[in-house]
């Protein structure tokens, strides 16, 4: 599929597939977080990685759990290993790690995530992946770790982004690019509208 | 690579690159469940497919988080939906899933793992894989969800299972058919022997 068109099919998988939970939760289990399905997977990481053809990326960041999934699926296409963040139950960190905190809206809680120092490094130019971009605590967390690093940040792919909840735009606004392959503007029970 | 020449190259990795820690705990963080190897990765899911091929495998069932990794790179060669367990901080689950409770050895807690009921159905035809096999718990908790679900169990795939710890050769002494790329039949701090 060309880009429009995977484009226009996730919005249509979202729209069939989706169900709207109060607290704008939008619930994608049956293809992107609970069941994974390998072709709409594998026409999103082919078309991150067109996105970010020729950034010569050495490095896939994302956070578990879901956005595993996402960011194997990509490097099928831009073949670079894939590090991801693990969630710590305590925020007494070894200084083996580099850390930061992310409050979940979705879960009401804080979480400290971490990855091993030896595998961020200043010399990794670092995509970061994830299913879902709402706020935007969970990038903002990866790329703390990327800073820590001294590492490069190359940008940040996202399955779907709730437009409305503004975590993207104001990314966007501190000049980091952010693609996402779907983005919702407004969300009720019964519609969801997307950005063009 | 063929089989046996991938299994030769994972054991070689497995010495290289694992470190052993108090309590039989063997890390392989640099390529299998904290930064993913993208080659390597794809040689598992293409070994795994390759060992269950004729099965008509219609779901590929793991557990969060490091599970998925290799449920997707299997998926790319099987073709089929993957499906993840989530694991739950409690065990009020509700009567829409199935599920089962996972004693961590390792990580010395028990919790309780869950899968939608509409995403496993007595019709599939379902693969467990998994990164690490010690004593079988977490292969046990899936499946459980499995039989609760009613569906057919074709086997276990697993990257490295530690044979001395005697999970694997239980299931397998059950009739279950697991299938695993690397097995260590005994580890000290400075010595691996693989069972051949």
């Amino acid at each position: 599929m060309v880009a429009g068109e995977f484009m226009k099919y996730l919005q249509q998988r979202i729209l069939q597939d989706g169900k709207v939970f109060p607290g704008e939760v939008l619930k994608v289990s049956s293809f992107l977080n609970h069941q994974l399905d390998d072709c709409l997977l594998d026409q999103v990481g082919k078309h991150i990685s067109d996105l970010f053809a020729n950034e010569k990326i050495t490095k896939i960041l994302t956070i578990e759990a879901s956005g595993i999934a996402i960011a194997c699926y990509t490097a099928r296409y831009i073949h670079t290993p894939v590090l991801f963040a693990k969630k710590e139950k305590t925020s007494n960190v070894s200084d083996t790690v580099y850390s930061a905190q992310v409050v979940s809206y979705t879960h009401k809680k804080t979480s400290t995530i971490v990855v091993d120092k030896e595998f961020l490094t200043k010399d990794d130019r670092v995509l970061v992946v994830d299913d879902f971009l709402a706020r935007g605590e969970a990038l903002r967390g990866l790329i703390s770790l990327i800073d820590q690093a001294g590492a490069t940040l190359v940008g940040c792919a996202i399955a779907i982004e709730k437009g409305f909840q503004g975590g993207g735009d104001q990314l966007r606004a501190q000049g980091v690019r952010v693609e996402s392959l779907a983005i919702i503007d407004s969300m009720t029970d019964d519609s969801i509208t997307f950005r063009e």
